[in-house]
């Protein structure tokens, strides 16, 4: 390995372990969630044996990795009987509720060809993919609650970074795309997990900030797109700084620019053009539109993946709700690489994005102890399903709507329009 | 790929699927079992996946794969609290229970590097396979009677390849041990799947021979060895070609060359020198004597690895018996290739050999429906480790002791002494 870059793959290793999961003396810590991808990446090898020497050296009790490959998952579809497909061996779910119950820390390794699964049968990839979220939808709980320190962080592998920088040779292709993710992560500072600090308390105080505002709802107003979201009483602005069941605070993303708190589930209004692909579980959207009204969607259109995002609208009744808005301003660090990363960790921290699907229980003031139905009649949406879709660039506006309908102004063409300390 | 290279591995994914596990529609079949190393090596994918895409088209229900990485081993041995070592996370026994108790197959991959846990202490060493042999027993008890079809193969891997042809270019040693392999499995043969079909035959053939012979024990004679070993009333010789519980047929280790059964529990008397190292769990034992009396090892002597053996000894009550006698004529197809490959699947294939701990339940007449203590009380060994270690060479005799005493000749010079049809 090239010195320079086994020094950044040292830091990113050191970055996630300390402020992501922040990872106590006695975790235990499971690396490889199987439920948005099949586990790690093969070729994450040499971030994740740093990852467990360093781990060891922290104090884990025990580090697991799950393993997946998206060549198998390709192959079950190229040739298993189709009526196998709901098949799902019951241990990927209990390894997970295991950690999860027992508190400990657990880390998704994001790296997967976005094209995957481009061309099979989208009836059997949703069947599939409906599957593992039911299996996996109690352990998601507490991840949900943040009752647990959890990370997500990515690693590049060869057919997402040849989709990526299609223009670069091939043999270059990996090697860049790690560039690009040592830069997001702001491993090319001198103190990278100062540098963190600093910018995670930028947002925590953008939070605060937001938080005495007390807004109804905000309006997002761009080419394509004008809607308006109610906000729920109680609702939370949050960063992906934060703090577990036990007080543990870390960070959920790495990395991370946005801020975020849940819409209301029945109080969407108007139409959203994505400015931005969507890559999710193996399959591409593009240039999609989606229209709401009292928070449903009602119409959708898209250049790319129709039938397949149609399908996803289907998964569960909480599918074609809402249950996050996003604010990144613009240019974010992560756009200012002007690379398509076609993964949602990545491209989601590049511009202003919603979520369909659930929405986070500690979005709302005492949400994390409270039922489900407490939780849906205050607003907040549930779903096994939580898409993340980019709205945001340098052209749109937010308002928020303040209590007595006073508009002020929180992004205008894509800048934060209001300063903090 | 190599083309050659590629239509090689599709006939080794099919040998094993045929041959070796004889994986029936509707199976669910598990490739990785976490018992004898951590799962299956990384380097492993290009074969996994071509098993995976055959696996299916055979009509399998599902195609589980639980990879595995010495290095992420190595790293905890490096960097975890010594007190943590007996941490172990149930799922790895729980995967393994669930699908031998459905009657599924399971399909260990073996590519490791023999020297891996040189340097580390022995002590703990023995304590993380302790725990790893305790939570899988329960399983691995159902291969022990072999109720479902199992099997075993090897794949290359680079730091195995490099202590396997320490002589040959580093960028050639992985394709060398692959061609070595590919000839083991008769893959070099135009219709290996034929060509493994007359050769089980042979093997049973051998079998049936030597249980009409009903004979009271063996005795091996060789430079440094002189054991006579008791064999129990209704022991069954076979082949690693046998039959499951449902009357499936399979193969369970590839390549195979013997034929074995199992000794009396407290009939071995008698001095045996390894005529071959032995690689188990990382570490590597060469160059010794193992002295028994009354069936029990009363004595042990190696140039290498001589505390890391006493520890297995120790392991529990059956550590320090006999489970296992193995007849391999010499030169066998394998010893005929001329490397020692520190590897147990390859080496015991070698050479005519015993094993140490558990003897299988199925080289007893009606064993595999008996109790632990009928099945002890006929003589049978129970313990959680299983090592075969190679005694067998060009200069060995072997003597059935026939009832009445007399005394017939099985092997001489290493080569078979009868003929069968």
């Amino acid at each position: 390995m090239d010195p320079n870059f086994e020094s950044k793959l040292e830091a990113y290793a050191e970055l996630t372990l300390k402020v992501g999961l922040n990872l106590q003396s006695g975790q235990r810590l499971l690396i490889g969630v199987p439920v948005y991808n099949t586990g790690v990446p093969l070729e994450a090898a040499p971030l994740v044996r740093l990852l467990v020497a360093k781990a060891y050296q922290m104090g884990a009790r025990y580090v697991d990795v799950i393993w997946g490959d998206d060549e198998v998952l390709l192959a079950r579809f190229e040739n298993a009987r189709p009526d196998t497909l709901m098949e799902y061996p019951s241990w990927k779910a209990d390894v997970l509720l295991d950690y999860v119950q027992q508190g400990d820390a657990i880390l998704t390794v994001l790296g997967n060809d976005p094209d995957l699964l481009k061309g099979q049968n989208p009836e059997w990839v949703s069947r599939v993919r409906k599957t593992v979220l039911e299996c996996t939808d109690p352990a998601m709980e507490y991840v949900r609650r943040s009752a647990i320190n959890w990370s997500v962080i990515a690693v590049p592998v060869k057919d997402w970074a040849a989709k990526v920088l299609p223009d670069i040779a091939p043999a270059e292709q990996v090697k860049k795309l790690w560039d690009a993710i040592f830069i997001t992560c702001r491993l090319d500072q001198l103190n990278p997990v100062a540098a963190w600090e600093v910018h995670l308390r930028q947002l925590v105080s953008r939070c605060e900030f937001l938080n005495e505002k007390r807004y109804l709802g905000l309006r997002f107003i761009a080419p394509g797109t004008d809607i308006t979201l109610g906000l729920p009483e109680g609702h939370v602005w949050t960063s992906a700084h934060m703090t577990n069941q036990k007080g543990v605070p870390f960070t959920a993303n790495l990395p991370t620019e946005e801020i975020f708190t849940l819409p209301h589930k029945e109080k969407a209004e108007g139409i959203v053009r994505a400015s931005m692909p969507l890559s999710y579980g193996g399959t591409l959207f593009e240039d999609f539109t989606l229209t709401f009204h009292e928070g449903r969607v009602v119409q959708v259109q898209a250049k790319k993946g129709e039938e397949m995002l149609r399908k996803l609208l289907e998964v569960d009744e909480g599918s074609c709700r809402l249950g996050e808005v996003a604010l990144v301003p613009h240019p974010s660090p992560i756009a200012q690489i002007g690379l398509l990363f076609y993964n949602i960790l990545l491209d989601e921290n590049a511009a202003t994005h919603l979520a369909l699907g659930s929405a986070y229980k500690f979005s709302l003031e005492s949400g994390r102890s409270m039922s489900d139905e407490d939780f849906a009649a205050i607003g907040g949406n549930r779903s096994m399903v939580h898409i993340d879709f980019m709205i945001g660039s340098q052209e749109m506006d937010v308002d928020g709507i303040a209590p007595k309908g006073v508009i002020e102004p929180v992004i205008r063409q894509g800048k934060w329009a209001f300063k903090v300390g």
